[in-house]
């Protein structure tokens, strides 16, 4: 099993700097290490999984791969998109969730550190118990890691008014390409002492260096929010509202845009009667304390009317509320049930949604791909999900073929080809119709002067 | 006068690839160009200035360098406070003030597309007619250029509350080390393809590429704030009310610290009654709008008492509040009056405010040196200015002795040694002591990655 020298030696170098539990080399556990949820993204089986205790193992581990030149993929929980915790061939896997520590809450200074593989849902809730919110809040919440969020400088809901993972990353602790474990970035509100390391690593994907602590931002916690709901007869008449939203110069907290594919999934699966006499439902939501609140939550139902909305409303009433938004939560999950989703992640200026949609709708229809669409409308980051029946290998070419188109079509409307799910190996073709060669070029340039011997996550993020 | 070859060179090419009236050689005109506002930082005369009017025209111009290996250093109106723009020998200064259009503002999106050599005034009076804010507001606002301001990531009154100048920059046109003129960045709200360059780029002080069109991100305006006065018996009593501040959980929309020596020197040059009875003023503003405005308010005024503040209001007289902002803004232009005067810029913990201010006190006495104390308090910005009389040596290697220990202790405190005003030339031995060996190495190999022949403001920023 063990034939190739290279793999005994990063095994040997392993077995030497480690403790013995920290490696895994079980094949059965191998294959659930091998990917993240990226739908088609190709990957294959590691020839190890270090699970690491401390930034020293992660250190240990990395400097084993270097020795014996075998590449070194991190990984949180797997909840990624685009293929960037793969594994790719002869590598080691380092999964990092075993580092799940908050270490440290400091409310004057409104900062955390924390771990790699604390989940994001858990930080939040570590926080709140000091009265600070941390933003991000990325669907996957519940599972992904702060680690992962860093990784791909995850979004969410959030961002509309609050912005990314970036914005809220002072400091890390990194392992680097040549083995060191270094801090970068600051404890202090502002600091340009040398380049901006800090924002460089954030959205790397783990290809110039392995995160072993993150030090964030935190913001004081929020009063309830307002939800302003607004129902329409179809997903152009609702990108027309999200463009009225942005003309009447409002700032919602959350602009959630799901259309009726996704509200009879998630219906068909947890039975909530979401079902809406809709084809697409925004959710807005204003965090606004007072009546200035009150205002701006009118005036988002206005800018659903004016948009065309067939029904809207401030919500009176929280369970509702909080039901509608779950029902965005959960539409992937709910969307997987009915076979192998690809999803999208295209970002577009605001006021090129309603085209970007009415593209989304005929690239479907050509190519008789069933796209449901969830998206944070509000700042044009759209989720396209393109089902196809598992085992119909004539809908999954259509699919990739309408995927691609989707791609084109946001670069054509002054787009991005990933919002916040980041390049990953999904989106590699996408980056270069982005990017000119020029910037390819700065890009590839970077990566070498990081990370030398190009072992770090291989073939990803550029 | 033109005996070096290497100097006939780059001006025969520079005359080739540009309009004759771009290129200056005049050396009472060299002079003016020569350096930026840093005190005691060394600079020699250029050998040209370039005036270029178009981003086509940096391009020619750097490829000229380029080609006869020739520094270039980029600069803006030259209000630095720390050498970044000095010219070095040899070098062909590249002034970036011609290019000073506002390209475009979109109310929809939220952003503008500015030349480099926009004052940063202006680009806030631009976009302020659109209903629009640009919020980072260094000192220099009346003067600098936004292309200054991204090349030393600026900061002011506003970023307790808004950030600093990266949290604005969405896209950048670049002309980079090799000679390329490239785009980086986006126009979207959000995006992560690729390695995030236009972050890099800021704060990195033209030593990674010349900025040619910025791309910032805006806010809607916002309505008038309040003002919160408070007098203190002494620097550290202040020091203890911005803790307190930060323990109350508020987040005033400006929290500024000057001393008595500012109101006395603006009081001297500009008469306008301020010097109050008190060593020290603490102002803060408040933004937020409506009845939780007048509570935040009242909040700032009771942590500015908790503090130890022997006079305390929400000023009810907005020219009153006016006049002290203003005292603010004239402190430094004030203060030079006395004799020259060395900046300091570092940043410390909120919790660090009260001992740094005392240290510097201390330093002050020590080394028998007038140390005048602005801040942007709030975010444990702290200004220091050594005022040295003109011409005594003696004084100057005092105040050159405090500086150094200022600095020190900012990193004792878990600081660092430059909050805003950047690395250039004086901060780069305090740099050295703030960054470790292999963090100093990642630097170093960005820089070759970006600049391989080195040429872009060498001897700056890292």
């Amino acid at each position: 099993m063990l034939a190739d020298p290279r793999t005994r030696a990063v095994l040997d170098e392993l077995t030497a700097r480690l403790p013995a539990d920290r490696l895994v080399t079980d094949p059965d556990v191998l294959a659930s290490y091998a990917h993240d949820e990226a739908e088609w993204a190709p990957w294959t089986l590691p020839v190890a999984v270090v699970r690491p205790h401390s930034a020293e193992e992660v250190q240990a581990a990395v400097r084993a791969c270097l020795a014996t030149g075998t590449p070194v993929v991190p990984r949180g929980a797997g909840t990624g998109l685009s293929g960037g915790a793969n594994a790719v061939a002869g590598c080691v896997v380092l999964a990092l969730e075993r580092m799940a520590a908050v270490l440290e809450i400091d409310p004057l200074e409104r900062l955390a550190v924390v771990q790699p593989g604390v989940v994001n849902d858990d930080l939040r809730a570590a926080v709140a118990e000091h009265g600070l919110w941390y933003p991000p809040d990325p669907a996957s919440s519940p599972w992904s890691t702060i680690g992962g969020n860093v990784a791909t400088n995850a979004g969410g809901v959030c961002c509309v008014k609050y912005g990314v993972t970036r914005d809220y990353v002072l400091g890390l602790q990194v392992v680097t390409g040549t083995g060191e474990l270094v801090r970068l970035g600051r404890r202090t509100a502002k600091g340009v002492a040398g380049y901006d390391l800090t924002s460089l690593m954030v959205g790397s994907e783990g290809t110039l260096g392995i995160v072993t602590e993150v030090t964030v931002r935190l913001r004081p916690l929020r009063g309830p929010e307002r939800t302003v709901a607004g129902y329409f007869d179809s997903v152009v008449d609702a990108g027309r509202a999200v463009t009225a939203v942005a003309e009447a110069g409002l700032t919602p907290s959350a602009l959630e845009l799901v259309d009726r594919h996704c509200l009879a999934a998630v219906d068909a699966w947890k039975n909530m009667g979401l079902a809406a006499d809709a084809a697409v439902v925004l959710l807005g939501r204003v965090d606004t304390p007072g009546a200035a609140g009150d205002a701006e939550a009118a005036a988002l139902q206005s800018a659903f009317e004016a948009g065309g909305a067939s029904w809207a409303a401030v919500s009176s009433d929280p369970v509702e509320a909080d039901a509608l938004f779950a029902a965005r939560r959960l539409a992937y999950p709910a969307l997987e049930r009915l076979g192998p989703v690809l999803t999208e992640d295209v970002c577009v200026p605001k006021a090129a949604v309603p085209a970007m949609l009415a593209r989304i709708e005929e690239i479907g229809a050509r190519h008789e791909t069933l796209i449901a669409n969830i998206a944070h409308a509000g700042d044009g980051n759209l989720h396209p999900l393109l089902i196809t029946p598992a085992g119909d290998a004539a809908a999954r070419t259509r699919a990739q073929a309408a995927f691609e188109e989707i791609v084109a079509a946001a670069l054509e409307l002054g787009g991005t080809v990933t919002g916040e799910h980041g390049v990953g190996l999904l989106k590699r073709p996408g980056l270069h119709a982005e990017l000119s060669p020029a910037v390819q070029a700065m890009q590839a340039a970077l990566k070498a002067a990081l990370d030398p011997h190009g072992l770090l996550n291989p073939g990803k993020a550029i």
